[in-house]
This record gives structure tokens, C-alpha cells and sequence, in this order.
């Protein structure tokens, strides 16, 4: 059992190594038809005559196998309370079925929370590479996680003060 | 059938709802175990407990429902060939259980493409509403689509100029 990481253990710098999933295309196809039926997602062929040129999962699916990662080999060992929102989702390359894929995550940012001083906020970027080693998505965001103890009226000066010198 | 929209269709300004859809518990547990299985996307009591205070969906299937509405009542009447990339994903309320979720689609810009002359890209906000008519999530992002004919040099220079012009 890992022990439980709050925010003040998250620190901007560290990097993580998430793990590796992959999809198939049975599983490509299942996603497709709920969220995202378009042509390329869900028929072999349609796809052969896309940008895509083969199967290639959905964006949405591939951001959700990251989540998952995330999920399984970081926040559970977290006192993640969710995420207000992200940036920057790019789409580099397809991911197609059997694609071995491995999750890095780095933080990039800390900060106390005014409004909830029990919680703080991290800023994340995920890296996800495929088994040549390209780089096929990333994306940024901000996670909202609880504190071992709550920001004193200091620190959310001081953090305050350091933002506005810059 | 509604007539196919090419990228020089899509004009900034305008503005399309997109429809309405909604999940129900069962469906927000199920991606959840297959894709985000934090306790707050799982299981009632551990949602009561939560930031959520009632089961939510996870973030991703709210983007995800995004998607499918934007495929049935948008790129499935366009040339849409993928999208490189999104920002701005803002999470703004949870989506629980039998929430009646509404779409709307701005266009906010359009441009050629140098590399792909045959193609150009879309720029566009999604806003989710519920049925109290509060934003629950919105996305900003672009789209790649063809054209009914490639930009001409003069149309790339034209539009490199009036960049330049600001």
C-alpha cells in the first residue's frame, strides 16, 4: 500500500511514469459507435481513405485511456478531489489497435486555494508515446487535491505576493 | 439529407444546437470502471461525500457526450476530417444522473491551410447546458475540414497578409 500523497507532497518538477495500456480494435469500435461514430473510428476500410490511413481510436478515447492510467497508477494514491479544467489537448498522431502505449505525467505548477484553503491546485502535463517512441498525445490541466493542513492567512499572502512580483 | 458543408460553409458567427442528451447512473458507472474509476464516478454513497455531493459523471464522458451530439447533428453533415487539437476543456458543474444536457456550437474562426491546400481549419466553442440552464462544460478547438476547391496561392497570401495586419 503506497502512502496517501496530499497536495504538499505534489511537487512542481516530478515526474511520473503512468504505465501502458492499449486498445483494440473490437474495443475502438465499441467506443465509436457510443461517443464518436464517424467513419474512421468504426470500419477498416472508410478508415484506409482517411487522413488516419488505418483503425484509429477516437481522441476521446485515447484522452480516456490516459485518464485511466492516471487513475490506476497516481490519483488513487492521491487525495484528488477532480479537476476544474485543461489545455492544450493535442492529437499528434492516430493511436491504432494493438498500439503500445505508455503515460508520463510531470507537474508543472502548485498553488494554495483562496476560496478552499483546505485544498490546493496542481498543474499537470501528460505525455503519452507509442512503442516507436513518438509522441502521439499530450495535454495540460489543473487537478484539485486536499491538503494535510489547511493554507494559513501567510502563505496565501505570500503566494499571492511572489505571483505579483512575477 | 441535408446538403454536405464544406470548410468554406462553416463561416465564423454562426451558431448551431447541436441537441440534447443525458446518462443515466448505469451508463456513468460503467464508463467509469472502464475509463475513470474514481469513488465519486462509482458509487452513490462515496459521491455524497465528495466535492459532487451526488453521483457525476466523469469528465471525460461529458466530453465524450460532447462528441457524439457534435458527430450526430454537425460533422456527419460536413467534410470534418479530425480535429489536431482542443483547449480550454472547463468542467464547470457536474453532470449527474438524468441531467437533460443541451449543445450548442459557436464557429469563432476560419483559416486555410499552407500544407494541405485541399483542406482548412475551424475554430469553435462548445457550451453544455443542463436543464436549469447553468453552463455545466465547455471547449474551445479546431477542426480540419476539405474544400470545395484548394486555396490558391493569391487566397494564402491574402490571408498571411491580413494576419500580418493584425
Amino acid at each position: 500500500m503506497t502512502a496517501t500523497l496530499y497536495w504538499e507532497d505534489l511537487h512542481p518538477g516530478s515526474v511520473r511514469e503512468l504505465g501502458t495500456t492499449s486498445v483494440d480494435a473490437d474495443e475502438i469500435k465499441e467506443f465509436a459507435r457510443k461517443y464518436d461514430p464517424q467513419p474512421f473510428h468504426l470500419d477498416e476500410e472508410a478508415a484506409r481513405h482517411s487522413l488516419f490511413g488505418r483503425l484509429a481510436a477516437s481522441g476521446w478515447q485515447t484522452a480516456a485511456l490516459c485518464m485511466r492510467l492516471t487513475v490506476d497508477n497516481f490519483l488513487r494514491h492521491t487525495t484528488s478531489l477532480g479537476s476544474p479544467g485543461l489545455e492544450g489537448l493535442k492529437w499528434i498522431k492516430p493511436v491504432h489497435p494493438g498500439d503500445r502505449l505508455t503515460l508520463r505525467h510531470v507537474i508543472l505548477e502548485s498553488r494554495p486555494m483562496r476560496k478552499r484553503p483546505d485544498t490546493g491546485l496542481v498543474r499537470s502535463r501528460w505525455d503519452l508515446f507509442n512503442q516507436s517512441g513518438d509522441k502521439v498525445f499530450e495535454m495540460e490541466g489543473w487537478g484539485i487535491f486536499r491538503r494535510r493542513a489547511p493554507a494559513t492567512a501567510q502563505e496565501l499572502a505570500d503566494f499571492e505576493a511572489r505571483r505579483a512580483a512575477g
